[in-house]
């Protein structure tokens, strides 16, 4: 199967997912032709998933490609954004056009949970990784950044955390009969745009939870010169979980935030105040989590 | 050396073209945040190059991020479209900071070639590849697809076919003296963006030479559905290729087209008429170029 024809097999299993409404001129040209929104900014980002560093390579291709779109599009909902389009570039050595497919479907459902499309792709031949360039947009001036948060802010966090790395912590990865709950959240995450409308109305700063709350937690305040006390009694941790996780470990892709308002839905987990670093109890809190090239 | 300090490497050798006069919010956040143009629809496209397949590994870093970028770029030159901004995902195993300081400058240079700017990345830990998402825009309704070439027009392409096909098949890989003619036609290619306001005033249809001048006419032609007729003596080879170089050999990156009109600047190469296939001088041409996983 040539490379034409795998791309093919990609854009039937992507479905209605490869044409919609503001794509102008989906994938098999060039590159796609997207309307952009009167009054808006271009959100963007880039994210790369690795087999056996990111997921691993064992995984259902249906739980890879729609893992490897969350990822991606959770950057977006960090942003206060809704998505508009993504492109796929896919590295693969020997793809099997049924592995394909299911991957296809996966990144598809992703796509339909967010209101998406993927108009474009790429393949290349080389061991197993997913980049996933993803790009949405804000009415003008609305993107929301790591750098607004101020002394007096509380800190909320959307959902549970710890559950992907109670998964990960566990190596617990034997997908063979079904996704368990911390399997679910490890391979199965939901980017948070049910709570873009709320961050938009009350937050200062935002982040998403990729690399553990902590670390997460100390690049929001670094971006925004302030210091964080969190409350660890307030901190919602996944059920099966323990609060290690929920501080040290990444992949939860729920969203951080501060704000001088209540947050709907969310949790408040501390305050920020004047000051630098981040404290739980009290006590620092180094920046443990997920960083490349050093774990 | 962490990953947030690589990036930090990254940033700096990237210079004035991590932020420009469009780029809102450059690297450092969950996502970059662009201004877009009214009256404009975004043109994206997504590609990878790995070590190895697309370029030779012992390259100067210096030429093959710059290479990896113009690679990208070309497709949007190819859609009649000018860059805006381009994210770059770097999957590498054992980072050097003065490697990585090399490819950030030749991105810079190929970025400052374009008029474009570098405002989002990822790192992620696996064998070289660089990954390039490219965004431009052209006026509403204005890109030049594959589509749109009909029976009478004029085949053109711009420069020379065959460079850089000839540098890999006599795998004159030796850069350590510097490049040579051919070499250079391979390292250092030039996106076509000088061509854009000719393709938007008179192109029927158009296409970059990225896979060889058979293959892309191929690909052209089946969009159209049109026949091609190629004249050999026509076709600008460049010094130190042959016609075959030029006929099958891709990485040339040059802007092939069709039109109604004179291009100017451009070479015509054959016409346009009813039927299917590429015929050269009368014979079938068949669709010989690049393509994963076959060759």
């Amino acid at each position: 199967m040539d490379e034409f024809e795998l791309i093919r097999v990609v854009v039937e299993h992507l479905g209605d997912r490869a044409q919609g409404p503001w794509i102008t001129l989906g994938p098999g040209d060039d590159a796609a032709v997207i309307a952009q929104r009167v009054d808006h900014q271009a959100v963007a980002s880039i994210d790369t998933v690795v087999a056996g560093v990111h997921f691993p390579a064992h995984a259902a291709p249906i739980d890879v490609g729609y893992r490897a779109l969350m990822v991606g599009l959770s950057d977006l909902a960090a942003m206060a954004a809704y998505p508009r389009y993504v492109l796929v570039a896919l590295t693969i050595d020997t793809p099997e056009p049924a592995w394909l497919a299911e991957l296809a479907q996966g990144m598809a459902q992703a796509a339909t949970a967010c209101d998406t499309y993927l108009c474009g792709g790429n393949f290349a031949r080389g061991d197993l990784s997913i980049t996933v360039s993803v790009h949405g947009d804000v009415p003008q001036g609305r993107a929301i950044t790591r750098q607004g948060a101020r002394a007096g802010d509380r800190i909320y966090v959307s959902g549970e955390l710890g559950g992907a790395a109670a998964c990960v912590r566990q190596r617990d990865f034997d997908f063979a009969g079904g996704l368990n709950d911390l399997q679910a959240r490890y391979m199965r995450p939901q980017a948070r745009f049910d709570v873009v409308e709320a961050l938009r109305a009350h937050a200062s700063a935002a982040i998403d939870v990729s690399d553990g709350l902590s670390a997460d937690l100390h690049h929001l305040c670094q971006a925004s010169g302030v210091r964080a006390n969190l409350c660890a009694v307030d901190i919602p941790v996944f059920p099966g979980a323990q609060l290690d996780d929920a501080l040290c470990g990444g992949d939860d892709y729920e969203i951080l935030c501060t704000s001088s308002q209540p947050m709907p839905g969310m949790t408040c987990i501390g305050e920020i105040e004047r000051g630098q670093g981040v404290y739980l109890d009290g006590a620092p809190l180094p920046a443990r989590g997920y960083n490349h090239f050093v774990d």
